[in-house]
This record gives structure tokens, sequence and C-alpha cells, in this order.
């Protein structure tokens, strides 16, 4: 198996003719300008990445991806490891948030099945098989994926940004689903920040106080271990080290929908993270990415401070699965109707500003 | 005319039960506790005010109260006053953003013309015909406002508050328009929170910083006249002195919404302000109230410090005409499909926390 194309090149840039037009627009229409606030760079920002007047976010693809974390065997996380598996048949059945979320926008929603150490019960609708293991190994021992592994995700991820852009999607969102995972989430952003694991390790999904400092000492000595063996500090080094599989096919997904010339509107923490991994590997990905909400996990802020967003929410959230992004795309949609649907000033016979 | 019952008597306050049912609810359902974040509270706050299991938000009242101000003798805003009654037509003929997003919205839209300076071409559709006088008196001079026009006003609102229960609404949303609005808000601002206008006067529509100064030397000087009729500083000698028909329109929709037991969605700077007023006047309303955004108006976050309120969105919005709240209509709507749609542990077979 070889890495992705979308992995390997770098994308092409939005032509800013379309960024300009878009902006002249919100200038003409009736509104002090500036009024909208941030609904006005939304909708600028959606009609650049899409080459057209008339953004729309209409069709949207949500693939939540899913895979279980070797580093639990460190007891680094409030639930047990077999709500992994348990939460792909919820998912199934609508009963998670992001179905409910998914089904609420009209949006696909797509479960991509990594590799769980539970058991998953066959054909469930909506699920993709796309076991690699039944988990990563254990990155306070050894590397959390082999290359081969690594290469096996980003490809499952760029298959899902192939199946957005068979769709016509006009935009794209992962999520993530794995107990664990914001412990390699942390060590990976750790690593490609060179930031003390200690600052940014939070709860997750409920841990206590000593929890949280047992979960950063776990980090820690691992980020350690994966110094001495001098593997560098690039992207891909990192990702290997310290997994896991769904974060590793998010990072594909976000360079196959630039690829595609798919926006991406990044969830939280995780998904944050991913997006972190695929602009250090690749800088020309970052414009394709809009940024939805500020996760509760207290790491999260220094991940967007070094992708440079400011995400649209801050509501507290931090429970994955892409839910934080599906919160806010009634905000895309409302922003592209605004810009697409509000008369101008000259159109309304409206008086402008006196000076 | 007498004022109404709404205003003279204190609503009836929410069934404690109905929000205790929904906080147990929330922590039933397959995610770790309170990582939806504010998403939860939203949705146990609805629940309570609707006094319902399954809390909903589909069907929407947005009024849109217009007036103009006398106090644009005094050249406080950046706009022409033929703003305001152009904006009427502009509201009617669907090219505003709050038509926009009212559509969007599915919600029904009323704009309540309570008087302008330039003519409004009559029979124009979902405009109500409540007009007080051309204006309100300039208060750099005078009262903004007789009683007789505060209870006019204050009837008009209540008025549209009995139509949002005529119409089953499930949450109202109040909206202004009229130029030189934020110089009436921000008297009246600030002296019901003995706070001082230079702190809190903003450039509105879009004034400069001279433009500003001025603006606020206004209000200075206004209020100094107002303390020497020794009129007292209760929410109706307020309201008279510095008007305008919309707010006081807005107090009494706000008011007569708490009555009638439909919670309120506060938009920005103007409806924060009215409810304010309504709130000072009688602080049973305030339970009925959410916040929908954070205005990029200076004062506003003095105002909302005053009544204990944290908005949902904070995206830099100063428009007013209810364009805020609408933009936080979805967060609502989602809110209240995740409570009633999510799957339990239970009923999913998801396993809980280890602790």
């Amino acid at each position: 198996m070889s890495f992705p194309s979308s992995w390997t090149t770098a994308p092409q840039q939005p032509d800013a003719r379309f960024f300009e037009q878009a902006a002249q627009r919100q200038s003409a229409l009736t509104k002090p300008s500036g009024s909208l606030g941030r609904l006005e760079n939304v909708a600028v920002q959606l009609a650049g990445l899409q080459g057209t007047k008339t953004p729309a976010v209409d069709q949207i693809q949500i693939s939540v991806f899913v895979g279980d974390h070797g580093i639990c065997e460190e007891g680094v996380s409030a639930y047990p490891q077999a709500v992994t598996a348990q939460m792909i048949a919820n998912f199934a059945n609508g009963g998670a948030a992001i179905s409910v979320l998914a089904k609420s926008l009209g949006a696909d929603l797509e479960v991509v099945n990594l590799g769980t150490v539970s058991d998953v019960a066959p054909g469930l609708p909506g699920v993709i098989d796309a076991r690699i293991a039944p988990c990563t190994r254990n990155f306070a021992a050894t590397d959390a994926m082999t290359t081969e592994q690594v290469c096996a995700a980003l490809n499952h991820g760029d298959a899902a940004a192939q199946r957005a852009a068979d769709k016509g999607s006009q935009l794209f969102i992962g999520g993530d689903m794995g107990i664990g995972n914001t412990t390699s989430a942390t060590a990976i952003a750790s690593s490609l920040m060179g930031k003390n694991p200690m600052k940014l390790t939070g709860p997750g999904t409920g841990l206590d106080l000593a929890g949280v400092r047992h979960k950063a000492e776990v980090i820690i000595s691992a980020i350690q271990r994966h110094d001495n063996d001098d593997d560098g500090q690039d992207a891909m080094a990192v990702l290997k080290a310290f997994g896991g599989f769904e974060i590793a096919a998010l990072a594909g997904a976000i360079a196959g929908c630039a690829a595609r010339t798919i926006p991406v509107l990044i969830d939280g923490y995780i998904v944050s993270v991913a997006a972190l991994v695929a602009v250090s590997h690749q800088p020309d990905i970052r414009p394709w990415l809009l940024f939805a909400h500020r996760s509760a996990e207290p790491g999260h802020q220094a991940i967007l401070d070094a992708l440079n967003a400011e995400p649209l929410l801050d509501l507290g959230m931090h429970l994955g699965e892409g839910s934080g992004a599906a919160a806010a795309v009634p905000l895309l949609r409302i922003a592209c109707e605004l810009h697409n649907g509000m008369a101008s000033f000259e159109d309304a016979g409206v008086s402008t500003k006196k000076q």
C-alpha cells in the first residue's frame, strides 16, 4: 500500500478573486458594515473556498472514525474500553449525539471502524469496515502504530474524502470515537508543539485530578521513550509513535478533502490535533479548514493557537464524535443564506451611512 | 388606556420539577456527563420553562419593534433617520437580515411600527400599524415620552406577546430598529445601573471615536437634566425620560411573554436594555429569559452582568432586528433534539463510567 497522493502532494490554493467578490457583496448588503460579525467572514470564506458567488452547505458528509487505543492498559480513561465498540452500535442505531445531529442537519453520516477490542456486530447500517487491528499498541512501551498501519489509516481517511467528493459534499466534518484518544492526541500535540504535557492534559471523558495527573505522567514518560528512539519530531513520526488509528485517518481525511477542494469544519480536541498533524505535514492544507468550537478540554486553546484558529462556538462541549462541528453547521448555513438572500442598499432603496 | 396587567402583576414562576426531571434525563444520555456543555443547560431550561419532558422551539414568533428617536437632532447616529422607515419596507420585502433569518427558521415575523419620521407605505405585509407619534421627543431637552406614550408602547408590546400566545409560540424573540436607539438604550442602562455613560457608549451603527465621544456627552448631559427633574430612577421614570417607543414596547413584550409563560430569547444591546428595564421593574420576569449573543457594542457586557446572563453566541454581531437571537435559535433546536432524541446508557447497552 502506498501513501495517498493527497498526503504526498500539496493541495491547490483557493482562488482569491472569489473571496474579494464575496467581501464586496457583504459591504453592499442592508446592514452597517461588519454588523453580522463573524457570520460575514464565514460567508466570505465559504464563497472563496467553494469558488462561487452563492456559497452553500446543504450537502454535508460527517465521517466518524473509530478506533481503540493500547494506551488504555495504563488506566488513562474514565470509561471502560468496551464503550468504543458499543458506541458504534449506538451511532448506527441513531442514539448517539452525532446521530441525532446528522439527522437534524440532513447530513450523511458514516462510521468508519478502524478496529475495536470488543466485537462489533457485522452489517450495522452506515458502518464501514476498515479494521486495521483490534487496537493500537500501548505507546507507553512501543510505537502505537507501524508505518504500514499509519499508511492504512491515512488511506481510509482519504477514501472518506473521496466518498464526500463523489456525493458533491459542500462541507466535510470528521468526528472521533475511541476510549483513550485524548491521551494519544495530547501526546501528539505536546510533541508537535514542544509543550509540556502537564499543561495540555485534561480530564477527557471525566478523569478526576489524580487521574489527569497520572495521564500526564504516562504521556511524559512516553514522549521520553520516543525521543530516545530518535525517530524525529515530524508529523508522521509522531503519529506513528502515539496513534491512534482514528487520529491518523482524520489527518488523512483532512488532507484528502483539501486535495479535493472540499472545506473541512474542524470539531474539537481530537480533530484539531489531527488537523495539527495534517497542517504540520503540509501547511497548504490550512486555508481549507474552518473551526467550529472551543472544547472544554483545557489543551485545546494551545492547539487552536498553533493553527491560528478562532472557532465559532464556545459552549463548553467536550464530547467528540464531530458533535461540536455539527452544532456549528447552522451558523454556516445562516451565514450563507444572509449572504445570498439579503437585499443591497441599492436594491432596497435604503440610505447609506452619512460619512 | 391602562397599563397591561402583565406589567402591573408578577408572572408565575416555572415549576422546579420539570427542571429536575430534565437534568436527570441529561445525566442518563449516552455521553460523558456535561460533555454537551451549555446545550445541556439550554435543554433543561427550556424543558423547565415549557413545563414538559420534550422541549421544542418549532413555533417561534419574532416581533421587530420600530420607532424613531428625537435625540437624532443631536447628531448621534452614523445613518440618516430616513433609514428607519426604509428598513420597514425592507423587512416587509424580505431583504433585511431578520427577514432572511425568519424565513430560514420558519419563524413568524411581524414588524410593529410605533412611529417613524419618514412615511411608510400603507399595507406592507407583516407590518402592524401601532404608531404613537412620528418619533420620541429629543431627550436632550425634555422627557422622550409622556406617561401615556409609555403606556401605549407597553400595551403594543403586550399585544405582541398575546399574538405569540394565540399562535402557541414556544419561543418569543423581540427585535429592534430605530436610528438613534443605542443612544436611548445607553442613557437608560447608565441610569438604571448607575454607571458612567462614557464607559457604556459605543459606535452603534458605526460612529467614529469623535462621534462616540459626542454621543456620550449628549447622554451625560441628558442624565443630569433628568436627575434635576427629580422623577426618580425607577424603570418607568427612566424609560419615560429617554425613550424610545421600541424599547418600551420590547419591555412590554418581555413582561407579556413572562406573564403568558412563553420563554423569551433576548437579542443584543437594545433588547438587553429592554430586558433590564423589565427585570428592574419586576424581578420575577428574569427566569423566563434566555440570552442569545454578546453584542460587539461595548456596553453590552455590563448589561449582561447586571442581568446575570451568559449568552450562547459571541460572534461580534451588532445589527439589532433580533438577528443575534435568530442566529442562536438553531442551537436551541439542537439542544432540544439531543435531549429528546438521544439514547440512554441503559437503552443503548453502553457501559457507564468506571468510578
